[in-house]
């Protein structure tokens, strides 16, 4: 057994990385050497060296698996890339391909012929090919797809069809089908002559002349039945299915719901068109929490990162323009104090602490708010107790970390009265920070919001423009 | 076929919610009806009345996932809950109990006597019980260990005694093993006689007599194979297997990166010793996600909502001290320009909105980062290309909103020189702050730290300080 351990598997790919490394440089010297000769003798050296040490790359190469050679690909130099680029098989080529980060299947695509990746191409499945299809360039993607059988074409131009983020758009087609008037020696055998299974045959789809789902029945059940029991009473009619335009993040909860693995995802007909199987979900899933956090900070999910400069700076004005405005009303709220700080300039360099503090402070009540609810660990009934448990976090926090500062603004002032200002601010910051943490995710939730999404910048403008307010207030009352 | 439809199925546990409240009330009405009777009449026709209905909510509940009825049990008020409650079996109530949320499961077991938790138990498989055992009071937990079979204890034992986040923790032991030396026709006998086959039967495990692990056999390659092949010729002996104390994260990438559903786990003598799913490995991902963000604002993974106030506290202590010092050093660059400040007082007023404005770029460009560095989008070779695409962001957006500000300054105050201050302020600091985005999570990431924990809080840190540097420094030089 090949064991994964978790630091040697990183040496493992790392060693292997250096071992091609190596067969390619040694490749490299051979063809030097060879250059150097002339005429028959040349072509003989030639094949000789060269064809040992392609093969001895080839065997270390086929040891790997697809994505550790995605791996070797994405950390060698371009000029060795395309050495060893050219000594992977066409079927090997294909699944690399989909495994690469962006640059470097842009690079390898870009480096070969329409030939070449047509004949690529031939190697994957329907889903494979939906996959890599807008990754190429648009007229050789036409050229692919020209390329395919009727069936495959059309398989592939429906996963296509399908809007991101619809349950059809993450669909696989590689899925067995049996009739419901079958028994379970008719599946054995049917199976049995079944060129293309798949290789997680958990559970097989029934259906009737139509194409019309009846129900899924798992293999379990196939193999622990007398033969000559029927499908239509083995199979589970009840299990749990999905339309092509069910919402994909719908269909991520359901399955974690109901701990599926595989589920059938059929038409309006109710015609069985395809599979959604759970490594989907969990790729997509990855891409959403990806999306949530380009969001949380204003970007569009598709943020390119080599986009031109002047489209990247346009998409990310709204934000900022956003931004400008609630620091901008902050702004307002000092200048309703500027005679205060005419008169104590001290303050202008201690009003930032406090309106700092009380964001961070607010931050972690939203934090613990946002996986309070994700995990309904948060309900009506105990939201109280834990808005009242926040307060009094920030009220003992408060206390303590307004005393500290306290002490240091004495020591750099010699004022008590501004450390006064400064303990109190902090108290009063702290504990309406907390509150405000508590409440906006949950008037977010309550209107229907993702509270991810919004929470910290309505957090953020509110306990800056509070801050300040509550420093230069308290300032403005106990100095003058 | 039960449809998954997105709204529908929302609606339909609604509907379920409404229909078992009615029921659960007309059942309340019976017994207030039957409480005034007396006598043999009274037990007639309580018995009568309430079996009817007690029937009509059991074939309601029946219907309905495990899931789907936590979600009723977590959304009617707590008596309503008692009555249901009462009304499931031991198994039903054992798969319901771990679906629960936290609160509700607690409110549930705190009302079961030890007895009706012992039969709970005694339903579930070792990995379940292992999965509630942390969630039962410590005396019970004891009492469900020794009630349990000698070979489930063990289970149960060693499934408890591997640290969070190892694989061993997340391990099953649900599966199915075979011996190399059976054929297949040996293994679909020995399969049908099996009595507990699990539901996912996929793959089997090949291990020899001292229990050792030798490969994988796709039940695939079982079903299309001549019953006399030899197991040994016919598993995969390559296929990735995990060790008790690997790293669940290590393993939640290897399944990602080879595609896996599930994968054998061995102890140190390579002895299968479970099998780790993919189901699990998400509820680990979710689990890692959740724990990510609260680290990111200073709050530990374990944070309880409803500990004492005093103890959480205490936990956020080292955060709110770290951010006072950062915040506290910002302060100090701003008391180096209190001359500047107390001539020209407005510009206390001002200061926020520059360093406001480079935090959010900044923090934009670190999100692009941390995600170009996950999808290996982000290269040693095109970093320099990411990083000036950047800085020409910053310089753009800094120029227009720059402006755009200068107007606005310039309507409040009336003043060029302010106007100037700002703009030059403006794009001086969102250059910067865009150069700083990119140069801190690669920074963290060449030192081998994870930069989504540390990224932010550095940032905002030297995007405050320069603001004011800069805005302050500015006007310094303009005004005067």
């Amino acid at each position: 057994m090949r064991l994964h351990d978790n630091i040697a598997h990183q040496r493992d790919l790392e060693a292997t990385l250096q071992a091609v490394l190596v067969l390619l440089s040694r490749q490299e010297v051979v063809s030097g050497l060879v250059e150097r000769e002339a005429g028959p003798r040349r072509d003989l050296v030639q094949n000789l060296l060269q064809r040992q040490h392609s093969a001895e790359l080839q065997r270390t190469l086929h040891r790997l698996h697809p994505a550790d050679i995605a791996f070797v690909l994405e950390n060698i130099p371009p000029d060795k890339r395309q050495m060893l680029w050219a000594l992977l098989s066409d079927p090997e080529r294909g699944t690399i391909l989909l495994e690469l980060a962006d640059a470097v299947r842009e690079n390898l695509i870009g480096s070969m012929s329409g030939k070449d990746i047509l004949n690529l191409a031939s190697h994957l499945d329907s889903s494979q090919i939906a996959e890599l299809m807008p990754k190429l360039p648009e007229d050789l993607a036409l050229d692919v797809l020209g390329a395919l059988d009727r069936n495959k074409q059309s398989k592939v131009q429906s996963a296509l069809s399908f809007p991101r983020g619809s349950v059809g758009a993450l669909m696989e087609f590689n899925m067995v089908t049996v009739r419901e008037d079958m028994s379970v020696d008719d599946v054995l055998n049917y199976l049995r002559k079944y060129e293309m299974l798949p290789a997680t045959l958990d559970r097989v789809f029934v259906i009737d002349q139509g194409g019309i789902l009846h129900g899924v029945l798992l293999m379990r059940d196939v193999i622990r039945s007398q033969p000559a029991t029927a499908i239509r009473d083995l199979m589970d009619a009840e299990a749990v299915a999905f339309r092509t335009d069910d919402s994909a993040r719908e269909a991520a909860s359901a399955f974690e719901r109901y701990d599926l693995l595989s589920a059938p995802v059929v038409n309006l007909h109710n015609q069985l068109v395809g599979v959604i199987n759970i490594d989907r979900i969990m790729d997509f899933k990855d891409e959403v929490a990806q999306k949530d956090m380009l969001n949380q900070v204003g970007l569009r999910e598709d943020e390119d990162l080599f986009a031109p400069v002047w489209n990247s700076a346009r998409d990310r004005w709204i934000w900022l323009g956003l931004n400008l405005t609630t620091a901008f009303l902050a702004s307002r709220v000092v200048a309703l104090f500027e005679g205060s700080i005419a008169q104590v300039v001290t303050l202008a360099a201690l009003m930032p602490i406090v309106a700092s503090i009380g964001g961070n402070t607010g931050n972690q009540t939203v934090a613990l708010m946002i996986r309070g609810i994700a995990l309904r660990q948060i309900t009506r009934q105990n939201f109280k107790r834990f808005v009242a448990k926040e307060m009094g976090i920030g009220l003992i926090n408060g206390a303590v970390w307004g005393c500290v500062m306290a002490v240091v603004v004495f020591f750099i002032y010699f004022e008590g009265s501004l450390s006064m200002v400064m303990m109190l601010s902090m108290l009063a910051s702290l504990f309406t920070a907390a509150m405000m943490g508590a409440f906006i995710p949950a008037a977010l939730h309550l209107l229907g919001r993702d509270p991810v999404l919004g929470s910290s910048v309505l957090l953020t403008a509110v306990t800056d423009s509070l801050g300040f307010f509550i420093f230069l207030g308290t300032a403005t009352l106990i100095l003058f």
